[in-house]
């Protein structure tokens, strides 16, 4: 009867080992962590500051492109508004920066239409574009939409001519930052790639969604290896007629007259404030943004939006009376847009003092309603940094906030090696590129509660980061 | 020994048992389904046509009161846009409207304030106020913010008095129709609540969670126990200002003058067009929203965003080529706003065929991004119901959709006692309260992919019903 006994003992040992493997595991309780990220959401929604300080930053500084005295401006603005919380230490981290100037305003024409006569196109130069020299270049115009039919055109197709890149965003992705990351190319390589058969010049249909007026800026990229020309971008509209009067008329002249040029390097700041944790000061959470902007509209999404929130998540923990166990800090990054110095001086320097970076979470998608956070880290991290912020889902989602895999934002990309963990703040994105370096990207193309959503969403984020660590 | 074999046996099955139990259920193939999915969005953000539709609509119609000669123009236009889509029958329900006007621009300001002088308050008459009978009413502002307030203010603090309801909305809550909820009482019957201690008039702070100056207006409920007396929305910065007014100045006297009246009831429609199904032709599955709006702006989000959604749902299945086994139907209803006619009709109507509405989609919360499906149904039923859609949530997740207890729509209200299952497709709520029976509800309020993304959206929900019934 032996046997019979321990053949029992084991039949109740394995079903109880099978059932506890099938069954979650009891829940910690979360109702106070619950009760807290309610108190930051009421904090946010019923006081929040970053709509008033976008509100300042737009019209006080206005847009603020790296060098320029508007970004100047901007770094005052937001040391000063960061002075008044009360924080621990607020710093100025200097960093030079490049310094390009767009100068008289673009003079972009088509000529010689039958149809249309002469018409000027809705169009800014890329950034980093050379100008034309003070006079007008010209030349015959040849769409492409594809790498394939650039290179079968070759150089006796394109010598001496302006190509003109038309391929569209592609409207049936639902994350839109998808469908820019498959056109983009266009506007960061299409000037070299097309200098490399000849061209003269470039027109990029502009990074939109939307068929409107307005042309969107970005930045270009040249390779040294040929010559550098000159590159546009021209707005959605224009692009469609062109296309249109190609197809109709068989071809098409432009005349571009660009005043742009790139000067000397100049002195500017990353905006750095934070509270000094009381049992990991050495270890920081990082919330923020990139302060400077492109030369049009205000830089209201792109990124004023992600610069207030970050300084609204430092003065909420003020407000609402908590000390923290890392430090948090709100860096707002100088040159995102055409260079991403600030981003690399404050890796570096990060380095130097022996900092580490248990999270650093970039919002700089715009100001629009949450939808989540993105997550990255170096592989071999990542899946157990991933596992424990899972663990945060359910205190998250009456916010509408989901954690997903991938993401990130470019100025806290260089912290990557440092092993921590990378996040991106995940707004609703089917706005986003309807304002995206666009003389629309002003203020009132930002709404308040949606904002405020964000900033109350990245102070959750991190309240639970500093409670449970990684 | 064979007891031993029995336990072992008995051993093996319990453990599989309990693994069974505690796995999930081999999941079907969803693949044909996403894919169908898939090009319903495609179709739906390559060749809508809600947005140039509701264009026309706002454009052509323009706002579009019910009795008014708007309402008529926007019932002629639907009928002439679905007889365009080869639908198996476009058909006008005929339904008596109230007929309510506006009539001259309210004249309402503020008189003898030591601060201001006289000035004008931004305001709109509630839908079904009395006039004040071609000359000026006046009285002494006395401010509520809760039902307690004015019951002890009582008879001998409000006689012959304008009462002022001034509870804003709770910015905090996420959900802003909840917001909205617990506001929403001052407009709807603050009128007789204040008539019964012998208020002269009544002002609502607007509902809204944005300060600006545009004037909410909405419906209102006379009591008839008591004097009818006019009640007017006014904005939130006025609401703010006036507040102040009375805590700085002590006292504060308004002046309205107000020129609307209620005229017989008018002969309207519905407007219904369908694909007939091919097994089940007297099941219906309904997308609809309200045809009808308020008299100011263009009812863009309220409700022409649903209207139009609703009918490129229809557009969607025949441009795929897609034979529904269910009928369905879309319904742009009459009146919602002011007497939910049309709603009570179409229920009536749909008793005496004997149709059965297996499930009732509205979409009347904004022309926004896409959060989920809310529903509904009779209790008994919908316990069953909803563990049956929960079956579809994960091949909606991919488009941002979430499946939720509660919801539904005025309209669909009616048929809840046939039932079937209802909906109310839930886009963000965050900004629809900045709109919402204002002037500043227009076509240029409306984001063109937010609400294309809410056509495939609903599109995708009625495909899954039909294929896979309730």
């Amino acid at each position: 009867m032996k046997g019979l006994k321990l053949w029992i003992r084991a039949f109740f040992l394995i079903v109880f080992a099978t059932l506890k493997m099938a069954l979650p595991a009891q829940a910690p309780d979360r109702s106070p962590d619950a009760a807290f990220i309610r108190e930051i959401y009421d904090q946010a929604l019923s006081d929040g500051r970053c709509y008033p300080w976008l509100k300042d930053l737009c019209f006080e500084a206005g847009h603020r492109l790296s060098g320029s005295p508007g970004a100047e401006k901007a770094v005052q603005w937001a040391k000063a508004a960061l002075d008044t919380l009360g924080l621990d230490s607020v710093w100025l981290q200097p960093v030079m920066v490049p310094h390009w100037v767009r100068g008289a305003a673009e003079q972009v024409q088509l000529t010689g239409s039958k149809k249309y006569g002469a018409f000027r196109l809705h169009a800014l130069a890329l950034g980093g574009s050379v100008g034309t020299g003070g006079k007008a270049l010209s030349g015959e115009v040849v769409e492409v939409k594809t790498w394939e039919e650039l290179d079968r055109l070759n150089e006796r197709g394109i010598r001496g001519k302006i190509v003109f890149y038309n391929r569209p965003m592609d409207a049936t992705k639902i994350r839109t930052f998808e469908a820019y990351g498959g056109a983009v190319d266009q506007r960061s390589s299409g000037a070299s790639r097309a200098a490399k058969y000849g061209a003269v010049g470039v027109l990029v249909r502009s990074m939109s969604l939307r068929l409107d007026d307005f042309p969107h800026t970005g930045a270009l990229r040249y390779d040294s290896a040929y010559t550098l020309i000159p590159a546009v971008a021209i707005s959605t509209n224009d692009a469609e007629k062109l296309s249109a009067l190609l197809r109709e008329e068989g071809r098409a002249t432009v005349s571009m007259q660009l005043d742009c040029q790139t000067l000397p390097d100049v002195l500017s700041y990353n905006v750095v404030g934070e509270i000094r944790g009381s049992e990991f000061p050495g270890r920081v959470i990082l919330v923020g943004g990139h302060l400077d902007s492109w030369d049009v509209g205000h830089g209201a999404h792109d990124d004023g939006a992600g610069c207030t929130q970050s300084m609204d998540v430092l003065r909420i923990f003020r407000r609402l009376g908590y000390q923290p166990r890392h430090t948090i800090r709100c860096v707002l990054f100088m040159n995102e847009e055409n260079g991403l110095r600030g981003g690399r001086e404050y890796a570096r320097e990060a380095g130097r003092k022996g900092e580490f970076h248990v999270c650093a979470i970039e919002s700089d998608a715009g100001g629009f309603t949450p939808r989540g956070f993105g997550f990255d880290a170096a592989e071999g991290v990542i899946n157990p940094f991933f596992e424990k912020v899972s663990g945060f889902a359910e205190l998250l989602a009456p916010y509408g906030l989901a954690l997903t895999r991938g993401g990130g934002g470019a100025d806290i990309g260089p912290l990557k090696s440092q092993r921590g963990l990378l996040s991106g703040y995940a707004p609703d994105s089917q706005r986003y590129f309807d304002y995206h370096h666009a003389a629309s990207d002003v203020f009132d193309a930002v709404n308040q509660r949606e904002l405020e959503l964000g900033a109350a969403s990245m102070a959750a984020l991190v309240y639970l980061l500093d409670k449970y660590g990684l």
